[in-house]
């Protein structure tokens, strides 16, 4: 590993946040033989976030090959804790932002971040649903800075897309790039600025014209479901997908659309939402879960 | 099978045309029980259509389970060879019409088998891409006339599209879709006339939005197929779906469409269609595929 270290420059990496991914990264990444320093607001979050890298140690023992036989156990102690922002990214190479999906939270922190952090530092963003270039401007260095998106349940759904906006340095880009291979990401790189990187601008027609077979009285969904699992030899049909996505986010998206898909989302809020079938999560939605946990394996497509 | 036969009253089935598909459907038929004959224009016709069937022996034997220990060997001697369309259809509870995709070819057979075939006797047809309603005028019965849509390797891909017009009787559609499931089929109910059935309004627009992530430089097609298999678990990205359908069908769809589906098409027939990549046939498409025969293996979506 010294040699892909030496390749992309990248040693020392900070994650901004603790939460359900921040942790993820930051656990990979150390566990891939990086320093990691993972930075959140103050102790107690850091506390969750102790607790969750504790928790991703059992996680990968028991499903990621070899972990077992590894240094896993070791791994959440070599995630250095700090609620001092100077302190996390002092001597950062890349620092990988995961905070609260806000533009104004995000914006602040960069704000924070572009003095404290030395002028080589890369900063990527791992926002889902915002552009780089609605927060490249806060940075202070746009020429440095892109996005690393990765999916829930990282150790399994290893994508990580790479996007960076027209200022971003192609070295700096590719560097990104070997990196997130380094840590044992599928690299993607995202050439061009898309809202929903490659995931989502392939989910949301897929998922759209599903519902529009079954909310226009086509097709009944699990007959959808069927087609797609036979013919094309996939796991999951839309609607499974729909499940583990959790519907109200579907939903709100629609309400954001044109008269068609306001209708398709009438349709969902009158026969889904509105029964408390929100899918996976409340234990029914196009399908049903009786038991808790029991969600279909896909959790990669819930980063949506 | 005694019980499903009386259900849905479908004894004697004809199927027209001996081609690749109508092949597969008058085995399939057979192999399950049914009495069936096999309609072709003449004796050279039904000579080639006869090697089909021998050689769908072969295939049944190697790949579907149980089939070697049961009766396939004797299978296409159960299939009633004629080129008289009289005596095809004289005694045919159900006629399920697979003649070549050209609506003047399809109207004529309907025409024709009308007076032939008694009042009893349901007419389906497999076209991929016509509607029945294009269809029903001409068969003289628009009452007892739906599609039943089968996709190609009818014995893997075991999906049944049922879908009528506005005049088909409800007892009729019931017992087709009861029919399917007795050949063996997963019976997908269509509802509504939709042009490309459950399958093609789903993979349209999925493949269109692959396509349009690479022709407009967003991602490269392995990269987007990286995605796509990492986050849905599924055997096959958009890239390789295109690959198995081969890449002609797609671009004369696109050339049909608005300016954005005409660039994409443009992007397309210069990077691969005038390069003679063409797809798995071709040897070549968005990947290679230097053997012969070096599928890979979901000819269910082939039906496009």
């Amino acid at each position: 590993m010294a040699n892909a270290l030496s390749g992309h420059g990248i040693r020392n990496v900070t994650v901004l946040g603790t939460g359900v991914l921040g942790a993820q990264i930051a656990f990979q990444t150390a566990y891939r033989g990086f320093a990691v320093t993972s930075y959140d607001v103050d102790t107690a979050a850091l506390g969750a976030g102790r607790r969750r890298l504790v928790g991703l140690a059992t996680t990968y023992r028991e499903q990621v090959p070899g972990a077992a036989e590894g240094s896993v156990d070791e791994t959440p102690d070599r995630v250095r804790l700090t609620c001092d922002l100077a302190d996390a990214v002092r001597d950062a190479d890349l620092v990988i932002e995961a905070v609260p999906e806000v533009l104004e939270v995000k914006r602040d922190v960069y704000t924070q971040l572009g003095p404290l952090a030395p002028e080589r530092t890369i900063f990527a963003t791992n926002s889902s649903t915002l552009l780089p270039s609605d927060l490249k401007d806060s940075t202070g260095r746009p020429d440095r800075f892109l996005a690393l998106h990765f999916a829930n349940r990282i150790w399994r759904f290893n994508t990580a897309e790479v996007m960076g906006t027209p200022e971003t340095d192609p070295v700096v880009f590719d560097r990104v790039v070997e990196f997130a291979t380094a840590i044992g990401m599928v690299s993607v790189p995202v050439r061009k600025e898309k809202a929903g990187y490659v995931l989502n601008s392939l989910l949301v027609p897929f998922l759209d014209a599903a519902a529009e077979l079954a909310a226009f009285g086509y097709a009944e969904p699990h007959d959808v479901d069927n087609v797609w699992r036979i013919a094309t030899g996939s796991p999951l049909g839309p609607f499974q997908v729909y499940d583990i996505i959790g519907l109200r986010t579907p939903y709100n998206v629609m309400m954001g659309g044109d008269d068609r898909t306001r209708r398709i989302a009438a349709w969902l809020k009158e026969n889904y939402l509105d029964r408390g079938r929100l899918g996976v999560e409340s234990g029914e939605g196009f399908y049903r879960y009786p038991a808790a946990g029991d969600t279909p394996d896909a959790g990669g497509v819930g980063a949506r």
